[in-house]
This record gives C-alpha cells, structure tokens and sequence, in this order.
C-alpha cells in the first residue's frame, strides 16, 4: 500500500513536470474567447463562404465564433446589432458594412474599448478598423478581360451586363473595359446595360444584345444572376457556344450552367480567405502577438497590414467540383 | 532495484501517455522546417525589419527562418541566390525581387516543385507566386499629403524631393499630388526636384527650393536621405519649424531628426508585418491549412489572398520612441 502511494506520488509528480514543463503554445486560445461575424442581409448565400473560413480558423486556433447580422440590407439595423455585440465585450470582430460611414462610430467605440476589429467584403475606410479584407473589383474586372482575351483569341465583339450605379459592379466593369482596351485592343464593346442583379431582367437585356449585335462573342455579367440570366437568353437564341458568358461569383446555378457548357467561366471571390485571415489577424492582435513597433496602443500606430485584397480565381468546367457547397 | 524499475517503467507508461494524448496542434511547427527570406543588396538595414517579423512568426510557430540574398541590387546574382535556395527544399520562401521579371521562372519553378513562395517589398506580379505584400506606394503618398494637410491647416505652398523615375518614388509623388490636389486645393505645389536618394544633393536641392519660394510651407521627401538632406538645408537657412518636412522610412538618422524637433513626421512602412504575414502565409499553405475551395492544388486555383498592402504609419515626436531599432 505504502509502495504503491509512493509509486502514485512519484506519477503524479512527473506529469505535474511535464504539464508544467509544456511551452504555452500562442496559437492555443481560450475556448471562451468568443469572436463575431457581423453582416447585412445575414440570409444570403454570400456570406456563408466567409463564415466558413472564419469557423475554420477558430476551429484551428481552438477558439469560439459567432454569425449575427441585420436581417435586412439596413445600416440602422446592422449598427443596432453591432451595438449589441459590443455589449457582449468579444475577443475581436469581423464587419462587413452596409454601407461605409454608418458603421463608422460603432467601430471606433469598439477599438476604443480595446475590442479589434476588421472589416471584410465591404470596408468603412474612414473608421478606425485595423484593416480591411476584400476583392478589388477593378482587378477582378481585369482578370475577367484577361481570360475573355484569351477565349476569344484576341479579337471580337463584347458585351457587359452590370448593376449600375452599385460601386462593386462599376468597378468590375471599368476594370473589364479597361483592360480590354490596354491589352486586347482588337476587342471591342459594343453594348453595356443594367440587369439590376435580376435574372429575368439580365435575359431580356441579353436578348436584346443579342438581337441587336450579331457578331458578337463574349459577355461579361458582373453579378451572378446575370450571368444565369445570360444563359436563359442563349439558349433560347441557340447561341450556347457560339457567344461565351464570363460571370461572377459561385452561387449554385452558375455553377451548373459551366457543367453544361452553357456559361464559360465565373470569377469566384476569395470568400474563405476573407474570413479565414480576418479570424487571423483579430487572434493575433487579441493575443499580443503583433509588433509591427516596440510598442503599439495608444500610439496611433496600426497593428495590422491596412489593406488585403482575397484575390479572385477563375472556375471553368475544369475545376468547378471544387466549389460546390464551399 | 525491481520496485525502482517497476517505478521508472509506469513513469515511463504515463509519460508516453501524456505525450501521446496530447492533441496535435495544427501551429506547432517541426524544429526543421526551414523558411527562407531571398533578398538583393542583402546587407542593407531596410531588410532587417522584414526578417525581424519572419522570425517572430517562425519562433511563435516553432520552425526555422533562413536569410539570406544577393550582395549586390543584381537580379542575376539574386537568381543564383534563389536555384541555391530551391536545392535546399526549404518548407517555404519569401522574396524580394530585384526587377520583376527577373524571378519568374525561378519562382515558377519552385512552385512547380511544391514549395510555396509568396513575394514582398517588391513583387513579380506575373510570376506564380501565391501572394504579394508590400507598401502601396500611391496609399503612402496620399497619407503624407493628409498630414501635410494638417500640419498646414489646409494651405500653402509645398515642394516635392524624389527619386525620378523610380517606381515607388514616383507612385509616392503621385498620390501625394494627386490627393493634396482633391482633398486639400488651397495647398499648391510649387516644386519637385530629384535627390536621387543622396543626401548631399538633397540639401542642394532643398536650399534652391528654400530660396526660389520665399513662402515654402512645407517638404515632402520620398525617401529617407531626402528628408535628413532636407534637415540639413533647413537648418543652414534657420527655415527649421516654419518648414515642415515629411519624409519615408525609418532608419536612425530621420528618427533622430523627428526627435530634435527638425522633421515633423515620417512615414514608416509595414516591414514586420511584411515578414510576419509572409512566414504565417507560407506556414499555413505549407500545413495544409488553407481551404479557399474543396481542393486547390492543381486546379488553378491560389491558396492565398493576392496582394495585401502592409500599410503605414505616421511617426512624430509623440511616438517616435517606438521605432528606434525596430
């Protein structure tokens, strides 16, 4: 009895030792650290890709997340929310703003309460974010031109179906047309029009480019619904093939019009690096592990890289698998 | 001696226990996982920030961080530099490209044989590498002319020092023209010259511009020998706080000058953070941690955001303190 107390004791030493003697690891948090997701419109499809990396890196990091969100596309509604999470007093916060002042004060209420934020897919640039996780739309645009370019062996008539007067899509479309005009000059565009993020809309609209431009070989739809749009039009003028369809975004119909052959390719987002990095960057500053000088706070000095643009990639029938339900 | 061995044995059991439960930590690199920094002109202080925050991540991490480049700003010796690197099979590389077409194939080929490669500082945007950090030089121009804007209340007469003909020299010249001419017009600019980055020829030239505009409000200098050149000048025509100067970087000669009261500010660039993101992206793609999409190796599609913009700060006296060796 006495040896096996001894034998108990002495066990029960070597792992005090060795739990003791284990380095803390930095990137093993506090499973109550809870950090949020905020968003308008919270039901759209969109914005699950980038919970999804978010979820992913506090999975890693052994952390907590949480989705909220403005039901509608209301900056009232979603600074009301925001309030709300403030009041929780998180571990960091991932924002993407209704629209780029509204957000503002809240913003700066929380960093000056010491909670970091970032902000993803749509910034507020004027506020006091630690940085900005985002596409360039100009160069997603470009890269559109680009592949459209070689599709088309550097020459023909294109068109552009956008939602105009929505800054995301104007930029699209202005990093498209800019493009083509630098670097395939022999392409030309020859109609642009609004299909308001509508699919019945975009296939009337595309109709009527069809009808009206004969020769023509390429459209390029800066939002997903034209594009299936565009495809309803194409079909119904048997010119699947004949014309080539350039969209944007993954949403699972564009994604079956490339099974089909009908549209060519999608400009997909960085979604997953949105919030897989904002996770990221929020965990690190929440754990003092950034030192971008000596010392930071209080100093005016930013913690973070200000700017990060996801990136985008083109899907084709060659590797869309990869992105349904992603 | 069998109670002993009997002791040691179940010691030895629950040791083995302890270390097998513990769970595998995705953050917990291997000690010779080895990442290299590929510089040119390998001996200049610039660098040594980048380094500084590659090596933070990898001792956080737990891997190794190798430096190392070319002596000279030689793109075919950098080459050379970087074939030596591939032949090590290091875990990962980030670059800096001496011009950016120079690397590419080098590039493309360690990619091509599985070791991920980000670029920093300078990019070679055509190459395959996964992502680019660096200053947005036009970002870092119009963040001067902001705080030109301030320091002059909003008017005034300003000269530019520069580097002609130097990329990121004249994208800082840009941005701060064009951003001084939308958001502050009552603040013209009279003069821009070129100090080539020599000391000496910035005080010649500031003295000119001391001279040619008797109402000179303020100075920006592009690069950091600019600004001490410009210190220079100023004091010899006893023009020192009625001139302001903004200069760029960090290194002791400027800080020393913010601190004496004779530069007001200097913008300092994001270089720990290039080299700690660098490392953190090459480490997660390295583990397999990234998930853009279901699978991405093969596909055409990067694993990382694109182009992340390390940002700046504004260093005065307030906070100069923080940037002494760092």
């Amino acid at each position: 009895m006495k040896k096996a107390l001894l034998i108990l004791g002495l066990v029960l030493i070597i792992a005090s030792v060795t739990v003791y003697a284990a380095p803390k690891n930095p990137f093993v948090g506090n499973p109550k650290e809870e950090y949020y997701m905020v968003t308008f419109a919270s039901g759209i499809e969109y914005w699950r890709g980038c919970f999804a990396g978010m979820k992913d890196a506090a999975n890693l990091l052994g952390v907590k997340t949480t989705y909220t969100g403005a039901p509608q596309a209301d900056v009232n509604q979603e600074v009301t929310v925001f309030e709300q999470v403030i009041a929780k007093k998180p571990a960091g916060i991932a924002v993407t703003c209704a629209n780029p002042d509204g957000l503002k004060t809240p913003i700066n209420k929380a960093i000056a309460a010491g909670i970091p934020v970032v902000t993803f897919d749509a910034d507020s640039p004027s506020s006091a974010r630690y940085c900005y996780l985002g596409t360039s739309n100009i160069n997603a645009g470009a890269t559109a031109a680009r592949y459209m370019g070689k599709l088309l062996g550097g020459k023909g008539e294109v068109a552009v179906s956008t939602v105009t007067g929505q800054l995301n899509h104007e930029e699209r479309k202005l990093g498209f047309i800019q493009t083509l005009a630098k670097e395939y000059p022999k392409i030309k565009v020859v109609a642009i029009g609004n299909d308001n993020n509508d699919q019945t809309k975009a296939a009337t609209l595309v109709a009527g480019f069809l009808q009206a431009n004969p020769n023509l070989k390429g459209i390029f739809c800066t939002d997903s619904l034209g594009g299936v749009g565009a495809g309803v039009a194409l079909r119904e003028a048997n010119a699947v093939g004949k014309v080539k369809i350039i969209s944007f975004d993954t949403d699972k119909g564009t994604l079956d019009l490339i099974k089909e052959g009908v549209v060519s390719a999608t400009i997909t987002q960085g979604t997953w690096n949105m919030g897989y990095w904002a996770l990221q960057f929020l965990y690190n500053v929440k754990h003092n592990l950034v030192k971008p000088a000596k010392s930071w706070k209080n100093k005016g000095i930013n913690p973070l890289p200000g700017v990060v643009d996801t990136g985008t990639n083109i899907v084709t029938k060659s590797n869309v698998d990869a992105f349904y339900n992603k």
